[in-house]
């Protein structure tokens, strides 16, 4: 796994990735305290970044192995974008998701056109169940972060941040990434690595999911008690992967930790500042700028919003909660 | 008034404008009958395009005169970016705003830093009211649109535009524009005329406050009789400017209509396949691409997103009202 891969990757994909912008807003860095720059992921196919790696792993595949299909498992992110993936190159999907999955992330998985079958989140092994499904239907199981396509397709993120950042003259920076199996903060390592060694990765994850953290101060691979527990149900993941921890554990910074509560809070800023919507799990980058200060040492800080899949009850409820009364 | 003045705002401006994202989802195409781009002016700086006339005209008074203070009357958008430029250059801002605009954009203008003053948009004529203060003060009055170096800031929206169709492979389309005065209608008129004579301009304004689309039928100004009654307030104006007018006759293809359920409508269906948030009056252009597609005739449809400025409340109304359930 190298620079090369997410360059190539970045070539395969081509347009059928937008390049999000990068935004900023001079009243959110008065709430922050420092300059905010949002990757904003929210605004991309799928509404998150997951059609990075899926395009990237579909793409990849040989002609004759994909026209068999793709399988995958997902909280619903991943599961979108390999379905709307698929849909593109004309081609079967199949989705395993949780049975407590957002029901946006569910329809909309099924109306890209994947099939969807549903498991329980405490009681299922979803790695066990791909396999089986995938060796019963002759599909190929892409993993949703621990694959070296995967994982160079959403470096393609990085390559853009790199470039976006000079754009506006940003010389170091911490970059806060929501974090579930890391496949995301390894390809933006990698990329940093290679074009703007200045950016900093840190992994950032909800109360009680925070296993890359922990797994950055005890130096091995550390797994989470609960599976399930959040509502930021996107990075609920049990363990970094074996393919992303040893990038992690090379090139991240030190993890961080916000609340559910948090999480809730960052996206009714996020849409009030920025007029865009964000998902609990990610949103949990921007709560980090916003209530971890004290952990953040560099002028200017960029968070990668991640995704925008969140209901609207649970939107309105977090409006209700702690949006402005107007 | 020409392209010369648009290039000049636009080096004049540089990077205090954001160069807003130009969006498009496979899934909303679908359900317009066409493929559907958007130019989400909702993203940019103060959250609406206005910030592209206020900055244009502001940066290029004379220092001396500038440094006494601009005034503006806006419905809340101009207001906005008004004081957001006159905190940025350090001078002072005065804005006359409706006393029913939306709680936010008059919470917004203040906290920019601008002195604001209600009127009732019944009774007083805010255009008489403007240029009493202006007089009384020594400030200079920033019209909202019929002020040459503000269509020609608006109008460089039309050089993004430009640029951006033309990485999209986009030949030919209707660009469908939220209007009220015509600031912007009449510079993306211009840009497009230099730089993209196959992109059509066509107002999109609420139902009873069609005053251009009538003025364009008859061929000469006509006004509205209502001065309220919509909730797309930022687009309410009583008739084209004397400056737009002239460029908005001879460039401009015919006008398209909405109702106030319909741009709420746009609204949810904006926030749902896009995630971003915008306000009445920003989305009658894509309300317009949804529910008057047999008036339009092009295979691919710009609408430009004008301003995401909503209180809260009626955004929450307007999602329970069409939003998904879930």
């Amino acid at each position: 796994m190298n620079i090369d891969m997410i360059e190539a990757a970045r070539e395969r994909i081509g347009n059928n990735v937008r390049c999000t912008p990068f935004l900023n807003s001079p009243a959110f860095d008065k709430l922050a305290s420092r300059r905010v720059w949002v990757k904003a992921e929210c605004l991309q196919y799928t509404n998150s970044f997951k059609i990075r790696g899926a395009w990237s792993a579909v793409s990849a595949l040989a002609p004759n192995r994909r026209k068999s299909g793709v399988i995958g498992h997902s909280s619903g992110n991943h599961g979108q974008a390999l379905s709307f993936t698929a849909r593109a190159f004309d081609i079967p999907a199949l989705v395993i998701m949780p049975s407590d999955a957002p029901t946006l992330k569910i329809d909309k998985t099924r109306e890209f056109g994947a099939e969807v079958i549903l498991y329980d989140r405490d009681l299922d092994d979803r790695e066990e169940l791909g396999s089986k499904i995938a060796q019963e239907r002759g599909m190929t199981l892409i993993k949703p972060f621990d694959d070296n396509h995967v994982i160079a397709g959403q470096g393609t993120t990085g390559l853009e941040i790199a470039e976006q950042a000079a754009e506006h003259g940003i010389t170091d920076a911490d970059v806060l990434v929501c974090c579930g199996g890391g496949g995301l903060l390894a390809g933006l390592a990698l990329a940093f690595e290679a074009h703007a060694p200045t950016l900093r990765t840190r992994p950032v994850e909800p109360h009680d999911f925070n296993d890359v953290q922990r797994s950055l101060l005890s130096r091995k691979i550390e797994s989470n008690t609960q599976k399930s527990g959040s509502i930021c149900d996107a990075i609920l993941t049990p363990c970094p992967g074996q393919l992303t921890w040893p990038i992690i554990q090379r090139l991240c910074g030190s993890g961080l930790v916000v609340s559910d509560r948090e999480a809730l809070q960052a996206i009714v800023l996020g849409n009030e500042y920025f007029r865009f919507i964000a998902e609990p799990g990610g949103a949990v980058s921007l709560a980090a700028a916003l209530f971890r200060r004290d952990q953040i040492h560099s002028d200017d800080v960029i968070c990668v919003v991640t995704g925008g899949n969140i209901d609207n009850q649970l939107f309105q409820k977090a409006m209700d909660q702690f949006g402005a009364k107007t």
